[in-house]
């Protein structure tokens, strides 16, 4: 639903390469009747009309704005459809938050407890059994995939700061003087600082890994190139930790993860590009008793649309690196 | 051989993901011994090593520099393993001309004769049979698709030009100022006016096409991007031909085509990214009575790699869109 | 008047760097009444407010949209204020090609007689004269500098062809998709081919240095940069003229030009940033007889405000330098 | 000395522009003999050789690589000529400094104690008086000016991050895979993390303002744009101060700058480019009780060529704004 956005139309692209499942219908909000190839040139080659309303489907993966899912998602969920939501709302647990963060009174609390957040990495059981998996957001990805593994083993713990840096297409399609290119080209800004809706969900789960951790400052900052995030962590390391204990542990925690590579110098978001990877480097100053973790993802893939089929295929059995991508587009 | 250059890695991460055939051997003249992610750390998830030597093989691609790559094929060709280079050495049919524009005399001009030029657009069938493949310069990919069907009809002859606009990526790894990001961002030049190489590689091509043609003025721009080329080609229409004369010459050309589309609007290089498509655009402007005939292409992958492997294709009569991707990386 | 726009807010810029001038009002049609840093932060340490309604002056730029222009141009032109405009409002002298390009009757024809258009290596003395200014627009600019010279000598002639790239800032502030950064970033296309509102422009001008010119084919295409315009012209050489000969027309041309360089090198948009110079380069493609000749701008600058000011310095009698940067911003 | 550099062309425009002095004489290691224009063309109006030893002079600037400065400018300094020193080699007091971070020993070790670091916002006083000024790093001017008010005030100490953001420029002309276009367009990466040769001088400095500092956490990161610094830094408030009253600290500190404004939203280094102004905007994030401070910079006019004139007119006794831009170059 809703392939008109960035997120949305490469969950398309994706879906239309993997050799699992068909896509046999999309929605978008104000392109119905559209061929996708007149909304998306890049996607001409894909013989799809937009609907705007669904055929009937096995699993429905949901692009739409936050609130806007949860209203299109439910009766979808109350007939039994399996339903991967890319937007935030099944993310928060506590559903005061959805008040607080997003500023609407959540249309159904109650599944919050039964959604599952879709970070296969932390919770790939679940996402196995589950009918509701809220896909995480793109920021998030980066940051928990970062600090995870140094909280998991007690090393690092109280607030913990990340500064995160985000290609331009993090803002949607739609247009604003901050996406215009004359303004956002050959420029770099922080924006809603200490005030960012990903907050909330990074310090959930970075909390559900580890009760040592106690806040997250979070700063996200424009970049001009238009995918990539890269998330830039700083935690207070707790007692004696070597580099070697840190990069053990690190390599322990994602030895058998498909799409996080523990890399061993600072990672560049375009060695992610078009993949479903994410590359993790951690690094300790001594001098300050820091660790410096840092995350590189594709935002539309790993920290979207990817991250959604991964979950797809945990969902229904298949291999789970089906259709996803671990090569870049490179340069 | 040389997969440390753009088009090589290019070639290396598509075949890397083709079903039909095994990369079992690559080579990098400077980094022999290196894993493959030390060069290229966006293709650490590919378990190979460079070599200074090829293995045995069954065909062998050459993205080696032209003069070296001639010299490295021709032991290849006379054993009769299949061959397919990405550099000139094997695209001009007058050995004289690699004298005057290459500077070098060709060490094999016989071989000239028999090689193929391929581009799969006109040379389909011939591809098919041979076992030496000169695959195309990327001007020339795109500049020939855009003028071949109007030449071919009869509709346009005499001088043509080419006004092309390339990215960063045309002009290699290799370290220039020209090539600093700080000296091409932000900026747009032209370069190696009426003297670039791939002049008497159109000429040739197009004048096999149709013997109206009498030259080619050509002029390459150097574009603030990484990857892709615009060729903005225009002729003088010999006749009365309508728009819509034009535009059904050219489905008409292209009509069975898997990589070539025929679009209703100006095309974007951007809606080419990571695809091996080639967009062609045709307009008249009627109040000078010339043709405008655009064509958009990836320049690392229809330019080069992804048209060295749609030839392999032809040459081991696989389905020739076997692991060449049609939808575009966008944005 | 107008400040709002790109060429509005630059204008602003270099007036109030001016030593001869005093910016005393500036007006914006949806800012009135906020100062002007809180629409151009980059200009906070300028204490100016936007106003509404222009206070009494000597001469007043326009920079506001076609027709809308001509409208609000008119009283003060009436009243014998000097007026500059930087819309399309004055430069052409067939009232007819605003119903035909610009889609609507001029409301004063008479004044199209009188008015003068603002290039001052060709019309410098009625410059000084005149009281209405049509300052050109940015790619007319870029194309006339680049084939004046060989048309005022008689060597070419015929059609000529003008393949323009642009930086997206030539496309204003106003939000659309293709000024998105995403939709921009990493492409090159083609727009308005052989329908461009700056089409006849060139024409009337080049026209009027030559009767020899019969046609104009203008492509602009859009370039992933912010600033610049590179203009690739070629013309038919109607005789044996040789590259010294050209080489030396254009220098006698433009000599005595403060803001014209020929230089020897195809010249670089980013070597114009933030200039009012007009780098001028010249080709012979002796295969094929044509004439290429190249000019780069900051479409900003020499393209708009920087030539607007200018104008504005030889109405006044000041030096024609005056205020205008002749090194660049670079890189 | 050594104009041939970013930052040394840059210093030689400004001084050319400059109404107070005379650039009588510029020299450049491997382009001795040739006139500026041929290795910069966007400086062929400036009539000057670039000559391999400096003329007769009152004042040195020198933009030499670190070590080979001090060897070149000691001299001068016992022949008593002022200098201004853009390299490292006299902003570091503690002489054991360079062995341990820039690998060399120090040719003039009590030259350390009278050489003044040159930021007027913290040593006014001291530049005016002396004749060897250390022009601050790009990355530390940015970092010093965000943090110093805060420091000074008492409100925040402890160990500091400073995570900052620089442009391509900032790693000079000089050619390097990490400077090729197409690997640092549309790419963002940290790089010498806990180890850039920035961190002694910004903890140097800061340590100046306030003993409650404890270390410094300092990670740069490449950014695909040309120019500008950002520096987001991380402080943790040691009692209860609220928004206004760090709002205030810092418009007290900054209130007669002429180069420093204190702005209310979070800046853009794109609205400083061009100028000597540095951007500096605050937040607390409650939640965690750290101080956010942000400062932006054009990394090669305040971050050197515009600092060593501002310098420079300290010394001479010039208005301390002559020859600096205050509105930047926009878009």
């Amino acid at each position: 639903m809703n392939v008109t956005g960035y997120a949305g139309i490469e969950l398309a692209r994706l879906l239309a390469g993997h050799p699992g499942v068909e896509l046999v219908s999309v929605t978008g909000r104000s392109s119905a009747g559209q061929r996708i190839g007149q909304v998306f040139p890049h996607m001409a080659n894909l013989d799809l009309t937009i609907k705007s309303e669904l055929d009937e489907v096995d699993l429905v993966f949901s692009a739409l704005p936050h609130h806007e899912s949860a209203d299109q998602l439910i009766p979808f969920i109350e007939q039994g459809v399996s339903v991967i939501d890319v937007s935030a709302d099944f993310r928060l647990k506590d559903p005061g938050l959805y008040d607080e963060w997003y500023g609407f009174k959540h249309p159904a609390p109650e599944l919050l407890k039964t959604a599952v957040y879709g970070l296969p990495e932390l919770h790939r059981a679940e996402i196995r059994q589950s009918r509701v998996i809220a896909n995480p957001g793109c920021y998030p990805t980066a940051s928990i995939l970062a600090l995870g593994p140094a909280l998991k083993a007690g090393v690092v713990g109280g607030n913990v700061i990340v500064d995160a840096k985000s290609g331009v297409s993090g803002a949607g399609r739609s247009l604003k003087l901050s996406s215009h290119f004359c303004e956002s080209d050959e420029d770099v800004c922080a924006y809603a600082i200490a005030s960012h809706r990903h907050q909330p969900e990074i310090f959930q789960e970075l909390a559900g890994v580890s009760g040592d951790i106690t806040g997250v400052t979070f700063t996200p900052h424009l970049i001009p190139m238009t995918r990539g995030i890269l998330a830039t962590c700083y935690a207070k390391l707790n007692n004696n930790v070597s580099e070697t204990d840190v990069t053990a542990i690190y390599h322990d925690f994602y030895r058998d993860e498909p799409f996080v590579s523990v890399v061993s110098e600072a990672p560049h978001t375009k060695h992610t590009s078009g993949t479903n990877m994410c590359l993790v480097y951690t690094k300790i100053d001594h001098r300050t008793g820091l660790l410096i973790c840092i995350a590189a993802i594709d935002n539309l893939i790993k920290g979207a649309a990817g991250q959604a089929i991964q979950n797809m295929n945990l969902m229904l059995g298949l291999p789970e690196e089906t259709g996803l991508p671990r090569l870049a587009q490179f340069p």
